[in-house]
Order: structure tokens, then sequence, then C-alpha cells
């Protein structure tokens, strides 16, 4: 039994591993969960085998929740073994797969660095950039309600500090972020900035510095891929005509609120 | 010039460091930093160089602020290289130092296993046990209020739900989170779940599993430098003695509020 990847498009750590993945030409099946209807939310987990072709697969909920322990996307079966969590993801794959040293350099000092940045982006990038998603799109999704703009304002203004540590600490004048190659930092990165720019905030508009970044990562994936990966994000705006369970719906408004306090 | 660590040791990942340099004779020059009082709120960093006496070394607030590029601790100097994250630091010392392999096994799955556990960490212990010092000790400091006792049961509620994934999705009935060795996963987990001990909320009162676990770890890296590393933490109580800057104070007590909203 090959390589199985549970992936959701519509979620950044997915996307990371999609692209890096194809961009390496490891092979594997891409087994299609859906976040907004089953696993990450506790409820019933799906999964189609629909190699490659997001949101077309049959339902198989018994294999998602076999293989994501923590009940969530990403995960990854190989043979028996299973596994959550994009960082863990990605590092088993370069390292299973043997991909180019500069996705994870064998220089020490270098790694260290892709270990840094992976580990303030926790924390920094990861912990802004999804909440305008949660503003704009998901929050008057499941409450019908539209947020007040302070909000948003609150939550760009967050993002616009990670940004600017982002810039000044990591990027530097730098192609990429540890230097002239792109590195796993990098990948990990981008895919979460494009989470705003689907929802409307483009947040590389005034940016420069970014936005050529930004160029630099899409050219060294594929721009192809790269359009590929993030064409469910970049048309979000559709999600606002998805079905949603109602009891579903019931159960996470209160908790949706709360996460945005 | 050698290695030079820069830790206060009543944060939890520079106890982590702190131990593993100590448990595997990795020679450093411990640079210590004051939390409380400097680097981490964003107020002059300072550093003593009381080799491995903390907090009874000069003030050296310029060699702090050159290290720590997110201007907090641990941070890490070995020659012109500085680097900054818990993670990102233990995975350079092991490198550098070849410590033996079951800190970060070179065993493909059981790295994995290992990035797993790291990585569900961020956002679920470490999200949670911190706050139980926020609640019981620095919040009444900084603000001179109690906080209402449902704001800890509230927290305590989160931190069991994440004790319960870590007992039953990485502990299970091993011995250490990857198997029969301890590995950098126990040593992380291990200094955050000490963080609510030492606010008197004994987190391992009525967990058996978690407590033998718990007397596993203290015995891997030594029962003498598990205590030294956790002195302060223990006598955390103490800390409502000291004397903080009254600017400091005004600056900090909205932002804690609104951190535990």
């Amino acid at each position: 039994m090959g390589l199985e990847l549970y992936l959701d498009l519509l979620s950044q750590p997915c996307r990371s591993i999609y692209i890096f993945a194809r961009s390496n030409n490891i092979p594997f099946e891409f087994k299609q969960v859906e976040l907004f209807k089953d696993s990450v939310l506790g409820k019933k987990p799906a999964a189609g085998s629909g190699a490659e072709q997001p949101r077309t697969g049959p339902s198989n909920s018994e294999g998602a929740s076999k293989v994501s322990l923590l009940k969530k996307v990403p995960a990854l079966k190989d043979g028996d073994f299973t596994l959550a969590e994009c960082t863990a993801i990605l590092l088993y794959l370069s390292r299973k797969y043997k991909t180019p040293d500069h996705w994870y350099p064998s220089d020490i000092q270098k790694r260290a660095q892709v270990d840094e940045y992976l580990s303030w982006h926790h924390a920094n990038i990861r912990a802004n950039a999804p909440k305008t998603m949660w503003i704009k799109v998901l929050i008057p999704l499941f409450t019908g309600q539209p947020l007040p703009s302070e909000k948003l304002q609150e939550v760009m203004e967050g993002l616009s500090t990670s940004l600017k540590q982002f810039e000044e600490r990591f990027l530097q004048d730098k192609a990429f972020i540890i230097g002239s190659e792109i590195s796993l930092a990098d990948l990990v990165a981008i895919v979460e900035l494009m989470q705003p720019v689907g929802v409307g905030c483009d947040i590389f508009e005034d940016r420069p510095r970014l936005m050529e970044w930004r160029r630099r990562v899409e050219d060294a994936v594929g721009k192809e891929l790269f359009f590929q990966a993030h064409e469910m994000i970049l048309n979000i705006k559709e999600l606002s005509n998805i079905q949603i369970d109602p009891q579903l719906k019931e159960h996470l408004a209160p908790m949706l609120m709360k996460m945005l306090k």
C-alpha cells in the first residue's frame, strides 16, 4: 500500500504538503477530506479517493478517522504508519523521499534557521493570518451575522505586527527566508499568507518586499502548481453558497464567537 | 568564544534547554535573563554571566539584546551564530553535540513521532498549562487584583482536555512518548506540566499514569538536575514579594487582562 495524504486544500497546512509532494514528484494518493463538513469539527470524518481531484471522490469516513489520530487534517498514512501535524509530515516526506537539500539544509546553521522559523510561525503568522478568514467568511456563514468592522481591524493589526517581524527579522533583504534558495520555511509561510488574500484582505498590496518574495516562491514551486493548490481558497467566497448541517451550525456558533472574543 | 545560552529558569522552554544541555554534558556559559524585569516584556534586556548560578551575575543588557533577535528567551549564541525558539535550539544542540540517538531518533518513524508531538504541543499543552501561572500569580501581581475563581476553572478545563489527549494519544501505555526511551518530546512536555504544579495546581495528583511518566522522566535526566532546574518555579510564590517597575505594571495590566478574556 502506497503513501496516502488526507487533505483539504482549503486548509493552509494541507496546501503546503500538497505543493511539497507534487513539486518533488512524490507519488501519493490524494484522500479528500472536507473540513467544513466533517473531521476537523469533531463530526464524522469523510475522505474520497479522488486521486488529486479535490472534492470528487466518494465518502469514506472510516479511512480518515483511522488515519487522523487527532481528528484533523492534514494526515499521512504510509502502510501501517500514520502521522498528523503539518511540520512532522513535511519533514517525514523530505527524509523518506530524500528531497533536494535546500528544502531542509544539511548545513547545521541553515537547518536551525528553518526550525527557528517553523517554531516562530506557530505563534505568530499561523496565529494571526487565519483569523481573517474566520472573520470575513466563516463566522458570518455559521452565525448568520456579519462581525463588526472594528473586529476585522483588530485582527488586521495583529497580522500587521507579525508581518513586520516576518519582513524585518526573517526575510530581511534575502531572496528566501534562509538565503538564496527556497526552504520548508517559505512554503509554510506562503500558504498561510494566501489565506487573507482569498477573503479579500490583500496583505501583499502595500508590501513590495513581501510581494517580490511571493513571486519568487511561486516561481520556485511552479506557478501552475501554486495556483492549482490555491484555487479553492482564492474562490472561497463561493463557500457562502454551501449548505451546512444546521446542527453543526448551532453547535459551532458559540465556539466561533468565543474564539474571537 | 564558546556556547552561550540566555535563559531564565522560570520559563519552561528555558528549563528544557538547561536540562538537555546539562544532562548531555554540553559545555555552555549560563547567561541569566530575568524575564519579569526585562527582555520578554520588550523592555531593556539584562543578562548576568553567573555561570549556571541563576540570578547572581552582573547586568549585561547589551549581550542579551544582541542575542535574542526576537527579544525573548531562550536564546543561543555560538560564535557569531544566534538562534531563538526552544525547539530550534534543542535540535541544534542535539546535532552539534551528537547527543544519544534516543533524544531525536534516527529511525524515520520515531523521529516523525517526536516532530508530531512537538508540533501538537505548541497549540495544546503549551497553550494551556502556562495560563495557570498567569491566573494564579502573574495577573494578581501585575494588576493587584485576584481573578475570579470561574476563570481558573475555565483554564483548568482547557488544560484537562489537553492532558486527556496527551495521555490517550501520545503517552498511551508506553514508558515515554515514543516508546521505551526518553526523547525531546518528553522533555518539552514535562517542563510545561511543572508550571501549574509550581502555582499550586498539582495536575499529577489524580493522574497516576501521568505521575508515573513524570517519575520516569525525572529518573532519566537525574532527579538532582530535574529539581535544580525547577527550584525557582516550585518557589514561584516568592515572586509576590518582588518589586516590579510601576511603569511596567501599568503597561502590562491591560494586556494581561485581554490575554485571558
